[in-house]
């Protein structure tokens, strides 16, 4: 029998807290092909009464009491100076001893950043974790990154995005040999700005082994046209926030549609079946869960307002990147990555 | 009588020439408020035969032989050196010699910058038009500048793209006094790169009369939250076709949904009228037509693939601005712009 797997929890965090952590985590329970055991990290009170109405969790959870509870609204510096004892520090403490094999958390992004950072370390010589947003398509996901970590990036970056992105992709959707895009304005060679360009030559590098087909356009992130989007977490942050915008314009024009007149809404009606599967495929909870890579461990940050389906799928994206050897990977990978000074930089470039 | 508005047009330009620009022109004649004569320079034999079929255009139209036509797949720099003579060459020239007070193009994006260039000379100093892209929200436009021509961006430059964009918005969308966002990753002031915080500080020079409303994301380009929004070549390009994807996405996902089963089908068939409306609605046709900002003179871009009600659109577009004084607004508003070094660049900031 596989002994289980420990996944640490900050219980209080998201919007709202317990009511919606707890039952996600009774959700993911049932659904999960294997063992799990929960640290629950927070309010010991809280945590008891809201155990209660889950037996099945209760057998597999165990309770950490926590002195604090970090706001949803505070300061990455602050949260680092003051965060000790928190649930949320408490929780990455966990992965750091080595309890618990993944972390999940629905608090605030930049604490989460900043205390994971702090007590788990990068990875290498690695200066910030990258994140990553799983973006629906029509036969699966890409993997987009970075979408808001690293505003400003170089080549040697943009380098470091595409083999996180490769391990990451591959543990959590199971393709072997992730074909890696570099984000840029056309596919030619000579097409976009210094650090694409020599980003475009450093992913070329022989003996690095990752699949990179090379520069992609916008309308390839939806297409599926590679697995892995890498690109500086300035234009990553704005296409997927544009992405999510145009989302709810699509969603905000059918419903519209299907209510113009009796005729529109009797159709809507007889098709209701499949339109709410469309939904549901749709659903931002199925999507629900972005790790932050680059760290000595694995951390999945959960979204604040997610409900207790998408903490079950942030559960679930924590425990196949756990069951992985994402972190072993990305060292070795890391190890072999070429520097740009050593391909040749943009300034010995001709043209 | 007003006299009527003479515009240039290219009628050689895009995948299908005069086969579809012709069409797209008588049908414009019909749509616009106000008469209209137009230059139609290319070969001479095809376009007399192909006004044939339209004598209401035929008496409008004045054709203009032209020697050559250039390649959509052709090189900017080869249009240059050898364009000379070409319909598109010849019809940007009729608005330099002020026979035209706009022109018309569906040729090749490249070759049509550099020649309008090279020909109309940029505004003031500005270095190269801004290309806009006009993106439907649920209540009208929102104009997003620029979208691919300048990759690379100082705080000067996305200064100079909110004064274009904003008196094209109000010439090409009657909006009197546009708001102004400038796109970022979040909306705090010390948000986002160098060139977005300078940017800003620029904006909010006192006497510069512009609607600046400060940090926009990229979820409020569909929202319409501002009028216009502001971002580099690089990144609006990205968000551009990034949307351009998901829209294809939802387009197939909705297809797939509605033909799922019987009782979907049916659905759809009952709300056909509704869903067809929708799709006219979000037609790429009714927003074709780009203008190139920052030149001495109007020149629209039509999509190469655009169909008949497209380059009525495009046409359409060019008669707003031709009727409009974007011209010397621009020329106006550029006279009294701030220099970075004016307000103190990020060099000279604390912190």
């Amino acid at each position: 029998m596989t002994a289980p797997l420990v996944i640490s929890i900050d219980a209080m965090g998201g919007d709202h807290g317990p009511s919606v952590v707890i039952p996600g985590l009774a959700e993911s329970v049932a659904l999960l092909g294997r063992p799990v055991r929960f640290l629950l990290h927070g309010e010991a009170m809280a945590l008891q009464a809201a155990l209660e109405t889950s037996p099945q969790l209760r057998a597999v959870a165990e309770i950490r009491a926590a002195d604090s509870v970090i706001e949803m609204g505070a300061k990455p510096a602050h949260a680092m100076r003051r965060g000790k004892g928190s649930s949320m520090w408490n929780a990455v403490e966990s992965v750091r001893s080595g309890e618990a094999k993944a972390v999940v958390s629905a608090g605030n992004t930049g604490a989460l950043m900043a205390i994971s950072r702090l007590i788990l370390r990068m990875t290498s010589d690695l200066e910030r974790p990258a994140l990553v947003a799983n973006w629906p398509t029509l036969e699966g996901f890409t993997s987009v990154l970075d979408v808001g970590a690293n505003v400003v990036c170089d080549a040697e970056r943009l380098l470091e995005f595409g083999i996180l992105g490769s391990a990451y992709h591959r543990a959590a959707h199971g393709v072997e040999r992730p074909r890696i895009g570099l984000l840029n304005v056309g596919v030619e060679h000579d097409k976009g700005h210094e650090e694409v360009r020599d980003a475009d030559r450093l992913f070329r590098t022989p003996g690095l082994d990752i699949n990179y087909l090379g520069f992609v356009e916008g309308d390839d992130i939806a297409k599926g046209s590679v697995d892995v989007v890498v690109t500086d977490g300035f234009t990553g942050n704005v296409a997927l926030k544009t992405a999510e915008g145009l989302a709810r314009f699509f969603r905000a024009e059918l419903r519209k549609t299907l209510s113009a007149n009796a005729l529109a809404m009797a159709g809507a009606f007889v098709a209701s079946g499949a339109l709410k599967k469309m939904s549901a495929r749709l659903n931002p909870s199925t999507i629900n869960g972005s790790p932050f890579l680059g760290l000595n461990g694995v951390v999945v940050k959960s979204h604040g307002s997610a409900d207790a389906a998408g903490i079950a799928h942030a559960v679930r994206l924590a425990v196949n990147l756990a069951s992985s050897d994402i972190l072993s990977e990305v060292a070795e990978t890391l190890a072999r990555r070429p520097k740009l000074t050593a391909v040749g930089g943009s300034e010995s470039l001709g043209a």
